[in-house]
């Protein structure tokens, strides 16, 4: 039996999500299917489950097989068998220690606004469309309350069931000009590991700072209260996209690593 | 009866191209489903038919009807019942004399290649995708050759009737990292006019270029023999965006123009 580190970039847009669910579209549902004559029936492990409409740059997926494909082979023939929404980008053999939740050492979102004047047809499915002008520098500034370790348990939709909610903020970039567009903001936030919708509550916050209705004040206030009623709604779906998945230096080495 | 000049963006990836067909979904229809409570009903002219998959950032429309409404309030009408995958722009009134296809001067076309070693789901939808990397120098180098008044009779395809395939393309500039994104190359050409399929025709030319297949003297070659055959093959319609109509400094304006 081998372990394979496969990555993998989606369009969320018209999908219920990563995880299996019967009767619905889901990324999982989509890729094992493309697996199963490649590798073998296999059940797929990702780093996290992306919820409806969210998208992928890189999602990192454990696939168990007996296959002896080489990795780029089978990269080679999920491509021809995946929906023009799903891709396959790499794949390498891994220990069978490799755990692609536990393992990860960090996590990079990106969350994508949109607030030009008009309606923009094709940035619809990849980014979230606000009808006022958004003051980027304000959501910067107050974007610094945020960095660095704190209990982020205002920032979680409920119901998840974490150990701890403490988290460590690494970078949290906001940007306006992405792709050379004016009216597209980039929301950049690494931290090691993300609460239930923490990029989206995040980001549901700051906006509200960028439309002039909150400041870097009520944000700290809203940290400290560690209650998810103290923060803003959370940011739709649509503009999230998992950038990466960071496993650091850890030697996820098998025999045909690379 | 009014005359109005409409401005809609549409993603033509989900349409049969823009003109009526029965049982199709087409730009045109959707457009005159969504005018048809707000104008009464009305039979649009658009400056030109693109084909299914092809978009457009700013088509140009015209819209007769004996509704009173302000255009800023059609827009808003219009958006409302839109789809998402078409937006209204912006309207104005016009003189009744305006004709969308015989007043424009100019337009201009943008065709996007993707040449990236692995395959974009993000772009899918809205670029060609090339298996090879592509030399952006030498299609821009070759571009010369088409630059200026010539006979592109080679770079239509056969049976459109028109009078003449005399085109000037005033400007015909290829630029990689388009989008901020390194692998995306993109194509702009700015004519007086354009034969049926000639931006894609001429972007099918210029990729055997890059493709170290053809060269400029291939190109100017193919030019001058005026037969289609002569050329490469038409590139593919997702690339291909409609950019602008010119209506130069012609006088529009009907009574409440702006």
């Amino acid at each position: 039996m081998r372990t394979l580190k496969l990555t993998v970039a989606y369009d969320g847009t018209d999908f219920a999500g990563w995880q299996l669910q019967p009767g619905r579209r889901t990324v999982q549902g989509v890729v094992e299917h493309a697996l199963a004559p490649i590798t073998g029936q296999s059940r797929t492990l990702a780093s996290g489950r992306t919820d409806a409409g969210v998208h992928a740059l890189a999602q990192v997926v454990r696939v168990r097989t007996e296959s002896i494909y080489p990795p780029e082979t089978i990269v080679k023939a999920l491509n021809a068998r995946l929906p023009s929404d799903v891709a396959a980008l790499c794949c390498q053999e891994v220990s069978d220690r490799f755990h692609p939740i536990r393992d990860a050492v960090g996590k990079t979102y990106r969350y994508v606004l949109h607030d030009g004047p008009l309606r923009d047809v094709f940035h619809r499915r990849t980014s979230w469309k606000l009808w006022e002008a958004i003051d980027e520098r304000a959501m910067r500034h107050a974007a610094r309350v945020l960095c660095g370790r704190h209990d982020f348990r205002s920032f979680q939709t409920s119901g998840s069931q974490r150990k701890t909610t403490v988290r460590n903020v690494r970078r949290l970039e906001v940007t306006r000009g992405f792709k050379n567009c004016p009216h597209l903001i980039a929301v950049e936030i690494e931290a090691d590991g993300f609460l239930y919708n923490m990029a989206r509550a995040i980001v549901g916050a700051l906006v509200e700072i960028g439309r002039g209705k909150r400041d870097s004040d009520w944000l700290a206030a809203a940290l400290a209260a560690t209650n998810r009623a103290a923060a803003a709604r959370t940011a739709p779906p649509e503009g999230l996209f998992l950038v990466k998945v960071d496993y650091g230096a850890a030697n996820l080495g098998g025999e045909n690593a690379k």
